[in-house]
């Protein structure tokens, strides 16, 4: 993504504490089989009863379905409206409690630290804390990973 | 997911070093924009022309969909044959390359380590790490997690 002056959200705008509501979305049955169809076909994911019998107490989604739910939150909380150049990677996922079909799913997300970055002027990368709670208050899912964001005066850094 | 004594593999199997092999599967254009349609719709990962603008270089998957294709190659390398009772989490993923159009996807598991469950007889935690290439042999992701298997001698651990 090129660096927009424009954009809500530039790396000096995401200081220390800052927070982001995160959705909540409601997952669906449909919605639970139809992503472990694609791409994680154990049963509990599959089968209502299967679920029922394992340890996550019902249709639970896939894991890697939450994270791309929590994507999905986080794209439409403050992503697209940001000069985000993309993520190195992931450093830390919890899965808490299951997400069972017809539960809510949303949270907030903490800005944890950032600092300039030291190869390339005018980038920054920014460390996120999120958390994702259920309809009960319950804590379902920790993700904390970092992101480049460019700076909106792009003389500063490096 | 119940313990079966027919399974392929349980936590017995899963020793320190043992390797499967993952994929490869394709990647192709469609999947890509799909994915990114419901999950992650940054212009990068919608557009081919955008994901040349980008620091990735043309239409490249999302880093959650690349999660997503590492979890049914897992599935569908060892998992579905396995006493897997889900994972507790995620402990790092490294997102080196691009997974662009067209490219191809996978490479290897590596068992890193386990140990039995300290709280739950007949269970163990195996940590594994899973390295994925592109078909020029090029690192592309790397992720760690820890699953919960099952003993198929049940009266063991703990």
């Amino acid at each position: 993504m090129s660096v927009s002056k424009d954009a809500k959200y530039a790396y000096e705008d995401f200081h220390e504490g800052r927070e982001f509501q995160l959705g909540p979305v409601v997952v669906t049955a449909e919605e639970i089989v139809a992503f472990a169809r694609q791409f994680d076909a154990q049963p509990m994911h599959l089968d209502e009863a299967a679920g029922k019998a394992s340890l996550l107490g019902g249709l639970a989604a896939s894991g890697w379905h939450m994270t791309s739910l929590l994507m999905r939150m986080i794209a439409d909380g403050y992503l697209l409206e940001s000069t985000s150049e993309g993520a190195p990677g992931v450093d830390r996922v919890d899965w808490k409690r299951p997400l069972l079909a017809g539960d809510s799913f949303g949270g907030t997300t903490k800005v944890l630290s950032r600092r300039l970055s030291r190869s390339r002027k005018g980038l920054g990368l920014v460390a996120f804390r999120h958390e994702l709670r259920n309809q009960r208050d319950e804590l379902v899912m920790v993700c904390e990973h970092s992101a480049m964001m460019a700076l909106r005066d792009a003389e500063r850094g490096a």
